[in-house]
């Protein structure tokens, strides 16, 4: 086994990792990274199709507001483009298409009443959140104790049918997961990264933006200027921790150093044998931030054909198999590109068929909104997040109920010489790439800190009697 | 690495594992079974003190219809004798200490009848489950999108505020975690299983009877029955499976069998790589049946003295950080054994301190219940589950809101060739050593089906054109 000396291992070389090793050398430290994939990236990665066409199939876009991707992507040399909004959006509700344009759904006055209703309301807890602690706010336990999905199919809180049926279906994307499944507190934390759920529910906002080449690039590059610091296929098995330093053995790779950060998303880092064993906090925290289901079709036509219908192809069809759909052409035009997304339990059903009746019903489900054109793609890519074994599930890790109010103190509060990095940790756009990016920069901030105590307390002569 | 062949591999020599082995092997199959630790009984331990005294620190109680744990002490030549139950209970709140006898606390009228009122509530719903897919009832979705906490937190469900506090700190003690984190529904299924939480929650019905020796010493004797099938100090890492069978991989040990029973609880399932990975619903079952946090201490005095008082030992005291005691002085009736717990949050914060002032708190708790004899034991044993690498909580995995309606089918029905057993898996009796028991043997059995159709099937002569 090959044995390395560093000042800071960093586990995971998805964008908290890399945003963190790269800002730890930036300020002159030994840094070694430790992948458990063969591939940079984690939850964001690049997929070739046999055709050749290039698939973003895990985060994709950028956004407003989201400043440090903006900023790596110009400090990389990566350009941006806009992501295709022309013509019009489709709203499948009860068999009927409807077309509409802008954030707002094509349904009738109560409908969007309601919905403004609840996401006012929404709103209104959302704000009393601290960014850093939500789960001190004033009446946090017992948001705590309640589920988003009782939250939303109460009529008090949604006072329209069709107005609870699009909240649900909206919360099934956002989360991957059935809304009983996530605390009402830990959906409010999550708006709160972004300054409410309107910024996350309205896609002009949060998926403005591509990156030229495909997210996987900023990646792929950060990986480049760290060069053989980044070991991949390691997966870190085991974590020992004492009073001068720090072990990470992987199967082929053991790292001594002063720190580690963890950034992995919860549910791997849970998986990790931590010797001696995290404190209970800790480890009960891993346990529960578990992520949902999600199932990602890319299907490639010759030519984004919706175009010429003056469709954007951004479609919702709640109670669709296949609810969700954005258009995912390269900035070159062609070929057109379709991304389509199953979640939560819809994906798990549709994951226990054989491929060719999923492949059957999924093609139904595009040719109900966009005609007969979209059965036969050229090609047909299935990227099914919970069947990765180094994912475990998509796109976020979510926190149940009594998850923040009982253990989020262990969120981003380090361990010793253990710190904490991933898009679930991070204050600010929480659960997007940019998120990841800013908690790994935060915990690289708080190990700059630490070494350079270490380094004046050793330098200072011993006061001790 | 040491290499076997066998019909059937068993992981994990807990009470579901050992009766599966046993069962299998009565039944004339070879059988094999790797467990983690250097000792069987899983849950189920028995410490031993500096002066010789032995102390279960885990399930230690039988009680009423729990008639295969009976059963097999008779099989295994084991007595079993009756807790002690004379003298008082004590129930203490607000800082004053009440006597009471019987199930039910010393309580104003009010509080009872709140009690009585909110159980009668739980009672309904509970009836309403079918007890192998509680899933499936009428309200099952809508009671699973809500927390036990909330329930309970519910004026309208529980009048009386002593009430809500107690019903709050029994929740607290079944599940060993914060009824916010426990789905109704979840909790309603434990309930089913001993035909209401009236059983649960009474320890003159669950804990009447204790094990000459310990329960240990009944998974000892099914081990011993085993022979050197049982293999120790063996974690099992991964589980390779296709049509011609299972591979099971631990450091030291490579089994290759037929069928595999996993008998651990489902948090370790889930850390075990099965390859291929299982199907989502499955591995999500496995990371969201979690456990909560429990620390148990075993105080030991020259003699019961709490007896001469007559005090039963038992006591409840919500608020406390040691919220439960009972008496566990073995049979001979010497040294005076008081077993003491905190719970959930209160253990997590507990577990944070240094162990002498954390020893100091819970002296004070035992003190002001018992009189300051309490406060000088001999011995002083602390069993904090949460940081036992093979349990990483304790005592039983509960389900959090969404996972039964979601995931629940993935409980019992097995996965190709592999098979689940764990009381969490159990239908009746679940989260005690009963059903373990039983839900090894149901295991068994599934796999004696399987095994004797395989057979037939390659007695038969080949009618496939």
């Amino acid at each position: 086994m090959e044995q390395v000396r560093a000042d800071v291992c960093v586990v995971g070389a998805g964008f908290a990792g890399l945003a963190a090793a790269r800002r730890l050398v930036q300020a002159g430290h030994e840094v070694v990274v430790v992948e458990a994939r063969d591939r940079v990236g984690g939850r964001v990665w690049n997929r070739e199709l046999p055709d050749g066409t290039v698939v973003s199939a895990g985060g994709t876009w950028l956004g407003k507001g989201q400043d440090r991707m903006f900023q790596l992507c110009r400090e990389l040399g990566l350009e941006v483009y806009r992501q295709y909004e022309q013509g019009d959006h489709l709203l499948r509700l009860d068999g009927v298409n409807h077309r509409y344009h802008g954030a707002l759904p094509a349904t009738g006055p109560k409908t969007l009443f309601a919905l403004g209703l609840a996401l006012a309301r929404l709103q209104l807890m959302t704000r009393r959140l601290p960014a850093d602690a939500p789960w001190s706010a004033r009446g946090a336990r017992a948001w705590d104790a309640r589920t988003l999905g009782q939250w939303l199919s109460d009529p008090r809180n949604v006072p329209s049918a069709t107005a609870r049926t699009l909240l649900g279906s909206t919360m099934n994307l956002l989360f991957c997961a059935d809304p009983a499944e996530v605390s009402l507190l830990g959906a409010l934390t999550l708006a709160r990264g972004g300054g409410g759920f309107g910024y996350y529910t309205d896609t002009g906002k949060t998926e403005s933006h591509l990156v030229d080449g495909g997210a996987p690039e900023v990646a792929r590059r950060m990986a480049a200027q760290l060069g053989p610091r980044v070991h991949l296929s390691s997966p870190v098995a085991r974590i020992a921790h004492d009073a001068t330093g720090i072990e990470v053995v992987s199967p082929s790779l053991s790292v001594r150093a002063q720190r580690v950060i963890v950034a992995t998303p919860p549910v791997l880092a849970g998986r990790i044998t931590f010797d001696p064993p995290l404190p209970t906090r800790y480890s009960h925290l891993l346990q529960r931030v578990v992520p949902g289901a999600i199932i990602r079709v890319h299907t490639v036509y010759p030519q984004p054909f919706w175009r010429e219908q003056r469709l954007s192809g951004q479609t919702l069809a709640p109670g669709s198999p296949v609810p969700v759909t954005i258009d995912q052409t390269p900035r070159s035009g062609r070929p057109g590109v379709l991304s389509s997304y199953a979640f939560s339990t819809g994906a798990l059903h549709l994951g226990r068929l054989d491929p060719a009746r999923r492949r059957e019903i999924w093609l139904d489900a595009l040719t109900e909104r966009f005609g007969p054109e979209a059965r036969h793609p050229a090609q047909y890519l299935e990227t099914d997040w919970s069947s990765q074994q180094w994912s475990l599930g998509g796109m976020i890790g979510h926190f149940p109920p009594g998850t923040l109010t009982n253990y989020g103190s262990a969120l981003r509060e380090p361990a010793g010489r253990i710190h904490w990095a991933s898009t679930e940790s991070a204050t600010l756009m929480h659960g997007l790439m940019e998120g990841a990016v800013r908690s790994g920069e935060r915990a690289a901030q708080e190990v700059l800190v630490a070494l350079s105590r270490a380094r004046h307390a050793a330098a200072l002569p011993d006061r001790s009697p």
